[in-house]
């Protein structure tokens, strides 16, 4: 079979090669990947700032965004021709990754396919335990690569909520900050509890990213940093930010803006950026005085995925098609390469595996 | 009647007045003040940093930690001699003060006793209405006086508790910053619930706050800012961490140690900080990939005050007097400005008012 792969920290190293068919073992099924959502993060690998092979191996199947059909169910339960999305994270032995939550995981050993220590989903077959496939209905087949993606808002978003809720006031003003992939996920999943949302982005309001936030009913914001405190001024108390730019300077000025009891969720990270100064006596005090709260997270466990894939079943009656709008770029496997320059006005890029 | 006032915004104005005695309305009791806390917020006010007059008046009574005894209960439910421990915040029409989460406010037009548009304890006599006076038991009466800090570390604990399930891995270590008496009361609550605690401070191993930090079993740590960030090399994944010296170098310091999944909870603020230089970049990573949580908390609402005084009770029961030794100096009510000059060593200054 076809696998794309590259070798972690050595820059464009990102190359098509054939591979032995993976064979299953007891608990495992035989998948057919159908395709792969490329993001930041395959990008970062293949500019060789990230990235860790499988042990014993000197290179890495690179994606973890994936969708794929069971081609040989083995002894597990699945039916052939199921639809599956496989999860990213697998265990270590912390209490946290025993009890299945991966994303939580207390001591860093776990692995990430495509990322870190274990192969990803760029290859045509995949043999995959069981308790790593989620099971997705058939109508979700076109727009279930995006459930991984989907699944880190979900987590970002009902922590967000949980948090808020030791306030009795509800959530009213919600703000995304970024308009990729992940922001304009977040903003409908946001929109399904019927929020007033304000997303932002530095593209023009006559982009594709402005009119798919538009198309769910949030407002559009077109601007910069600054934009986010002049919001502030406008609409009123801002009860939660989720943060999607992965901008620490954007970060640390969304927290200054956050509204009385709010939460910020930060859930994206970039590299390289300069330190900062931050009025940090302003900002303690900004917290305290208005029990303000701040929060990171990462990945997502089998819950987030499978309350992911409940979610696209809404956002697509809701608002149909509109799922299917975001990725604005489809490649070939054999073209995979081109998908990790990064273009203007691309959403998202989906590799077709077969 | 005596009382205690001040001039807000006017430096070392404190002085003793001669006031008519208050008279009860319906639904008030009248309360023999017996004992008031000194703390932080009174000796800002009397530097003219902070306090604001109640409507019409050109000086504020002073004083919020309080602890009387009914002396007419009125129409009220309460019994003559009854101890009565006064709440801090009076409500504005926000939904969150309508519903008694009076620490929650969402348009600050709330009024404190004695720091905010409302007189405060620092007199002989308050009519008061029922509704923000919490019964304690009698044997509480010599320090009852506690329960207003008590309730703001019981808000901060209750809430990172709460927010630190998100993971399944139970805290285990637990640091407090600062031994003055929010510090030290967070460590005994929190030794309630058998945390492996450190307690840092700057005063020496010698000192009484250290003392009163081992009397409960938590670890004393004598150091700076410094010894937040080799403590966590030490004894492992700072799971919460309780910021009780409103210092925002420290809280900072706090947010780039806290262990992964860790809980930070900022209770403090002081004013005249300079601006400091953070890497961004790095804190907003670390947030992210360690699923990590900054909250500040003020305040705090009858539940709380009603849980301190049964906290009060267990800590009296497992560690009898080590109440008591936190009040280490108590002054009689004409001499309570020298309450107001922060004396060293000094842990809780109580004003007797009878």
């Amino acid at each position: 079979m076809k696998a794309g792969i590259v070798t972690p920290g050595q820059k464009d190293s990102a190359r098509l090669i054939e591979m032995d068919m993976p064979v299953i073992s007891s608990g495992q099924a035989l998948v057919r990947l159908l395709e792969l959502g490329i993001d930041g993060t395959d990008i970062e690998i293949n500019r060789g700032e990230y990235g860790e092979t499988p042990p014993d191996k000197d290179f890495i199947i690179l994606g973890h965004e994936a969708v794929g059909q069971i081609e040989n169910p083995g002894t597990t339960e699945l039916g052939k021709g199921d639809f599956v999305v496989p999860m990213v994270r697998r265990p270590d032995d912390c209490v946290n990754c025993q009890r299945g939550q991966l994303d939580m995981c207390l001591v860093g050993n776990y692995r990430e396919c495509g990322i870190k220590g274990a192969h990803g989903f760029l290859r045509e077959y995949l043999a995959e335990d069981v308790a790593f496939l989620v099971p997705v209905p058939k109508e979700l087949r076109n727009i279930a690569v995006l459930t991984e993606p989907t699944s880190i808002a979900t987590k970002g978003i009902e922590q967000a909520m949980e948090f808020h809720n030791r306030s009795a006031n509800p959530i009213d003003i919600a703000v995304v900050l970024g308009a990729g992939p992940l922001g304009l996920l977040t903003t409908a999943l946001l929109k399904l509890h019927d929020y007033n949302i304000y997303t932002l982005d530095v593209v023009p309001r006559s982009s594709v990213k402005a009119q798919l936030v538009e198309s769910v009913g949030a407002n559009y914001v077109d601007g910069n940093v600054s934009s986010v405190v002049s919001l502030a001024d406008k609409i009123g108390n801002l009860d939660l930010i989720m943060e999607a730019t992965g901008n620490s300077t954007v970060a640390f000025q969304a927290m200054s803006v956050l509204g009385i009891n709010g939460v910020l969720c930060l859930m994206g990270v970039s590299t390289g950026q300069k330190p900062l100064e931050v009025n940090a006596s302003c900002l303690n005090m900004q917290m305290v005085l208005g029990n303000k709260m701040v929060f990171g997270t990462v990945s997502s466990n089998r819950g987030h995925f499978e309350r992911s894939v409940e979610s696209l079943i809404h956002i697509e009656e809701r608002w149909p098609g509109w799922l299917s709008r975001l990725i604005t770029r489809r490649l070939t496997l054999d073209k995979f390469r081109d998908a990790l320059d990064p273009a203007p006005d691309n959403i998202k890029t989906v590799i077709e595996l077969t």
